[in-house]
């Protein structure tokens, strides 16, 4: 205990931002962060929500376009599940499923995911969170070989620039090569093929553009390639995002997805549907792969499952696997907060709400095709090589060279001159490099979008301003 | 969607519990299960609970001397938590701190770890668990040695029968035999020594026990075999519980810590504690390291911060950790729950109140003593071989014979047997083999722990009285 060294507290609603940001970095090592560098610009303090907007310490009203990080489907304030969560508290803010007990909420929200969720889906495993949940994939798979008398079954094969969260596991799935650069990833048997990005990929062997059927099969291919290279005997599991989100919102060519159930039934490798993004409606169906066309073995989520309110992830675990893991004894495997009674209590207002308000319909029938259309116009725009858009995911491709599709230098920082412009704005759009992307609330109205709309135009306006006053344009 | 297959929901309230039984085995794949023996013989619903009691769907009241598991420090129906998170939820129920954002919940939480941990803590990374946070202490670790220019130590020395969580790294780095039987675990540079457990490994060559203070130094000692064997040069880190929780609340000999503290500084190796079980008061101290007197360079924590009413973990990064991190650019790893506001409010909320009811303190001075004064006479009863305590932690070793330490054959489980009377008689206590562990919330009183010890000693006279009616005693 060491008392000097902190000056007694001051309540939180007569701090000063400055002094939020002295005490955050003093003590809060924030994620996915250089703390020397945020230290001296100071972090910006978010204090509040309500809809589709977050309010800063200063008083700035902001849309928030990705929906926390990729969560808050439903938009802030809602009341159902605040409620669901303060009566959860009430009755049993916590107990445990070890030792054969379970919580009324666990059990209900396991029956409504085996409703919503595709029909080969009747059990679900709970984690915490969208790592957690990934992680238990390396596990389950592995546990599924080996009870088919195949253990040597043991490789998983993944993507570049994929994201399947943070832990050692979850990152050695996730192919992003600055994680994999720290603590000695990926762990063995994790292996990645390249991504099916036709804007940064879909160039034939003499620089021509391959249509995006014809790359989407070539990319597909690339995973039989794999298979080939390593032997169809060693080979576990294929796993991706149906939409690839962190790395960029990829929305890989109609042809891709197919393909790659093919070669998974073709080899009886067990495929796996990261939909920590890209469930819940995100898509304009329930889940992603059900837009993709394909039928996984195993689906991840977190996220959207509670619109972010209260942690929480799991696997849903198909008919294939879960007679295995039922025939095999004890799966040695679980979370202090597997099925965390107020997480799955909010998590069950959470769907109730999206089914009663008709949310995934609306983004498949009205705001999607709706965000397509704009999108498309914003192609037009002199900044934008690429516009893509799959249910309510955005992403804008920032070039230097709409016709050859050149990008800036990455000294220039594109991205993140335009997110500044953004935030400026009143905006939350992020950067992936100079891909800026959005995954607005599903709750969002059409004239929300407008307004989302006006400013991401503007936003690209004062970019391209401030890279012609650079001479950079 | 399978609407076929899953009929109407009935409202929770009035389901009956073999509604829930038949629903739960349907959908619900419980962590640490089998759940084919668990369909057979229905899970028990636990429905409510308030202070230190659980009550199940068919009304029985039991008192809960596992806080949920490990985690419920202050009790069930806790206002003050409640309204925190309510209150938050209201205000903001989430935002990320990746982007170079904070909300306040969190920073107020970091503020109040540093100031309730040892003086080298002064920054805490958030995780959303357990698992998470120890999964973070090998991202964590190995990133430290890079960036001291020393990437060849990477290996991290735990000990058998360890609980660092159930994520591919967490359970390498636990010792738990049958977790490593499946998915192919551990992962690379994670070993393990054998663990300070005198009852079971305190005997020298000759099959003599040691004194339990020269046993201390020999388990340590071991530490030092294994760096040896592996190479100083190599070894990244030691981590351990201070008291090994899930292994059977292993209380280790007082000579224990302080050598493993002076073998790792005499090695410059990084010493992390595992307080996800001991932080919090559990000890008698906010810590298990201040119990023992280690200091570590990193902490990791979960469950009693918030008394699991919200999920949350992370880990306190020691100065000299810090420091390297501070000047090595970004840490290329997060979780979208890292300093969640709910949970942070919650768990700002659960520290205050263990502060201002002085819960740590009661630990240590009253019912700390008065548990370790009760299971000394429990010592004496027929069946126990051991009994141990560690603040509010306890320990009872059933064996055959008294004198000789000499077990019971495993096929007759009596573990299992003795928890199955605590169920009938309505006292949650756990078997780890056939060793009785306990873990209380911190807020339990007097005659509640009156209470809580004659279940104790009725059910291991009901559990005498069964293996002497099988001839087994």
């Amino acid at each position: 205990m060491n008392a000097r060294l902190n000056p007694p507290q001051k309540p939180g609603a007569t701090r000063t931002t400055a002094e939020w940001q002295q005490t955050d970095s003093a003590h809060y090592l924030h994620p996915f962060t250089d703390s020397a560098a945020l230290a001296r610009k100071g972090a910006r303090i978010i204090t509040r929500a309500d809809d589709i907007y977050i309010w800063d310490s200063e008083g700035q009203k902001i849309l928030d376009a990705m929906s926390g990080l990729w969560c808050v489907n439903v938009g802030y304030g809602r009341q159902e599940l605040i409620e669901a969560a303060t009566r959860q508290l009430q009755t049993l803010p916590f107990y445990n499923s070890f030792f054969n007990t379970a919580t009324p909420p666990a059990i209900e929200l396991a029956e409504l995911l085996a409703e919503i969720t595709p029909p080969q889906f009747q059990h679900v495993f709970f984690g915490g969170s969208g790592s957690e949940s990934n992680d238990t994939v390396v596990r389950l798979v592995r546990r599924y070989w080996d009870l088919q008398g195949q253990p040597e079954r043991k490789v998983i094969i993944s993507r570049k620039n994929a994201y399947h969260g943070s832990t050692m596991a979850g990152a050695s799935l996730g192919g992003m090569s600055e994680m994999h650069q720290q603590g000695g990833l990926p762990i063995p048997d994790i292996v990645h093929i390249e991504q099916p990005f036709w804007f940064a990929l879909g160039r034939d062997e003499r620089s021509e553009r391959l249509s995006r059927e014809e790359f989407g099969r070539r990319a597909a291919s690339w995973l039989e390639d794999k298979i080939q290279e390593i032997g169809p005997g060693r080979v576990a599991a294929f796993i991706g995002e149906p939409v690839q989100g962190a790395g960029g919102v990829i929305v890989p060519p109609s042809t891709y997805w197919p393909e790659i159930q093919r070669i998974c039934d073709r080899h009886g490798i067990l495929l796996v549907s990261d939909e920590v993004i890209t469930g819940f409606g995100r898509t304009g169906q329930w889940f992603g792969c059900e837009t993709m066309g394909t039928k996984p073995d195993l689906m991840t989520f977190a996220k959207g499952v509670t619109s972010g309110y209260i942690p929480l992830g799991g696997v849903m675990v198909g008919e294939r696997v879960a007679k295995a893991l039922a025939n095999g004894g004890e799966f040695a495997h679980g979370y202090t907060y597997s099925g965390h009674p107020v997480a799955c209590a909010v998590a069950v207002a959470n769907i109730r709400l999206i089914q009663r308000e008709g949310l995934v319909e609306r983004v498949r029938e009205d705001t999607g095709p709706y965000l397509a259309q704009r999108y498309a116009e914003l192609a037009g725009h002199s900044l934008v090589g690429e516009a893509q858009t799959c249910g309510l995911m955005g992403a804008l491709q920032l070039v230097r060279d709409k016709t050859s599709g050149a990008p800036f230098p990455a000294e220039l920082a594109v991205g993140m001159m335009c997110r500044a412009h953004c935030f400026r704005e009143g905006l939350i759009m992020r950067a992936v490099g100079d891909r800026m992307i959005i995954a607005p609330p599903l709750s969002m109205t059409r004239a929300q979008m407008d307004e989302m709309l006006a400013l991401i135009r503007r936003c690209l306006d004062l970019t391209l301003a401030e890279l012609q006053q650079k001479g950079a344009f």
